[in-house]
């Protein structure tokens, strides 16, 4: 029985090896925008103020002021700044912090954002915020801050160390893997999770020494923030997010060592959702080759291929948080996980990703 | 090198058996529908006063009229009613010509739609209205006509006699095949539309004994649409627009024979295409049996399994029509359809079609 309910989201994409610089005033005219701010910071500066620098007078300022998490402060900063200029849009460039400034400006102003994100983050496909206030991390959902358009251009990106891209798009994987079973998936956003997969792996073992990787990287990274943001986040990224906000362990690096004990903890109970994500990690083919039907040894393997620490210990959590962890995520885990989640079960799989153990398709007990 | 402008729709999709029994209301409430115009007409009527009874007095009145490629003066008088009632959104039950007709209200009126959709014909997902005068079709597209909500339930299906069923489902599929060489087409798009082959081919076989195969059938018929909605039509469709206009030719069956000429056309350069085409015919696996490879073939052996005549002469067209037909269709064909289209190609293409000649990937000529 198919059953599902799916929220698309409106938006365009133009993707392409140079479209930022070719397609940038074109863009904005559909958005009818002639006052824009730009919203950028830290390594993007550059390349932010480059692409802006033909657009003349029409971007009437920069706010180059963004950081991680998108500080209370520095959110109202940039929306004092969009109201004194009058500004009718916003470009952001840069990662995750870039774009969820914008979006902080977006969700008071109601401006459209046309992104051009230089990261592997996925951020600009989803409507969610978040904003950090003494420490605390709030988000929520509202369709007037997914960007109106995303200009993905894989030469932006190519400057990105190899480290960087590769627990960036490692974290963009783990979007794809987790959309199989987070709360609001459905067969569309299944089939982006699997194309996306798809051109993950295929990229990620060449980022180090081939550019021409950098497009499926992005392509990859595209498609899964617009799988997570249909389908939402699930146990993989619950436990992800108590460690990063508890441990302050490394984002993108925490998911590429936790996910592989997530996935071998779920396949039990998701066989197809497994078969499939095997499927992908091959390239999308079924069956022709030897390795096919485990992905946890797949994932693992790539892991071990881009250099990842084989467990969270390696990323600093002591053992005596371990079980605290696990408390802390027992609360938060979907009710409809494919496998039960009890305090024990978590304890299992947190202890097993921060020892490193051998996860495999059933494991976790 | 990947390139690629998508342009997504936004839409809320809800899919299941009973679904329209269940959601209905709940899927008003979201719209804030208050004062509710039920259009509706022909075979669906029926079902349409069942689904609109539970309502009570939010369904304010009822539009039964709509008629076939949406008549101006249906539209209008669907429009007044609209006006009369004061009605705040407008609900179609139908097929093409009652989604047709609330679109038709929607364009003028800006009214939300919430469709339901008892055939497998796909316009509710697309923003593209039609309106025929004078026998002359004119058609356009408007991001107010695109249904808000489309309910799909499988069970309002079940009715439809097979013979109309195998037509409609064929006419998905051809739009589905044409989404990959379409002028809009997207790796997004694509996806779609490889998982629309994969569940159409597997369904329509079915229709006729077991009535599990509507699920498959409108699953199909919703990605297909929706495929069809980004991508746009390519040769294939300028061709069956043509025959149906000129020549009066059934819709559904005239694609159904006309696709796999087209696609054996298109084949030889577009090999990564009949590829995907070939392998989504043959359940989404790849080279796991003997078959793969020519699409063609087996879009033919699907047509014959289903009783479709093999040629456009069994539907009605005269041998004389065919070259008067390559001329009309010659200044329709979009400028990037993988294989070049002159008039001498189209003049085979179409003769083939007529005859039912054997269509070969590489034929054509």
């Amino acid at each position: 029985m198919l059953e599902f309910q799916y929220q698309a989201l409106p938006g365009r994409v133009v993707f392409g090896a140079g479209a930022a610089r070719r397609e940038l005033a074109g863009e904005l005219d559909r958005l009818a925008a002639k006052r824009v701010l730009l919203v950028t910071g830290g390594s993007a500066e550059e390349t932010a103020r480059a692409l802006a620098d033909p657009l003349g007078e029409r971007v009437v300022t920069v706010f180059a002021g963004v950081r991680p998490h998108v500080p209370l402060r520095v959110a109202e900063a940039a929306r004092a700044l969009a109201a004194s200029v009058e500004a009718d849009a916003l470009l952001a460039v840069g990662g995750g912090s870039a774009v969820g400034t914008a979006k902080a400006i977006a969700l008071t102003t109601g401006l459209a954002i046309l992104a051009v994100p230089t990261t592997y983050a996925g951020s600009e496909m989803t409507s969610v915020w978040g904003l950090t206030e003494n420490n605390r991390k709030t988000t929520g959902t509202d369709p007037r801050v997914l960007p109106a358009t995303v200009i993905y251009d894989p030469e932006l990106t190519v400057g990105l160390p190899a480290r960087t891209s590769t627990a960036s798009g490692l974290n963009a994987m783990a979007h794809c893997v987790e959309a199989f079973w987070a709360p609001d998936r459905n067969p569309v956003s299944t089939l982006a999770a699997r194309e996306g997969i798809r051109a993950l792996a295929e990229a990620l073992p060449r980022v180090r020494h081939d550019p021409d990787a950098r497009e499926g990287l992005l392509y990859g990274a595209y498609l899964a923030g617009s799988a997570f943001a249909v389908a939402g986040s699930g146990l993989h990224h619950k436990i992800c997010h108590v460690l990063g906000g508890a441990y302050d362990l490394p984002h993108a690096l925490t998911h590429a060592v936790v996910l592989p004990h997530v996935l071998a903890f779920n396949a039990p109970c998701a066989p197809e959702a497994a078969a499939a994500i095997a499927e992908s990690l091959d390239g999308g083919h079924n069956g022709d080759n030897g390795n096919g039907g485990d992905p946890v040894a797949r994932l693992r393997a790539l892991n071990t291929e881009l250099g990842v620490p084989c467990g969270l210990r390696a990323l600093g959590l002591r053992a005596d948080q371990v079980f605290e962890a696990a408390e802390l995520v027992a609360p938060l885990v979907p009710e409809d996980n494919p496998r039960p989640v009890d305090l024990a079960a978590l304890r299992g799989l947190i202890h097993a990703a921060w020892a490193g153990t051998r996860a495999e398709a059933g494991g976790g007990k």
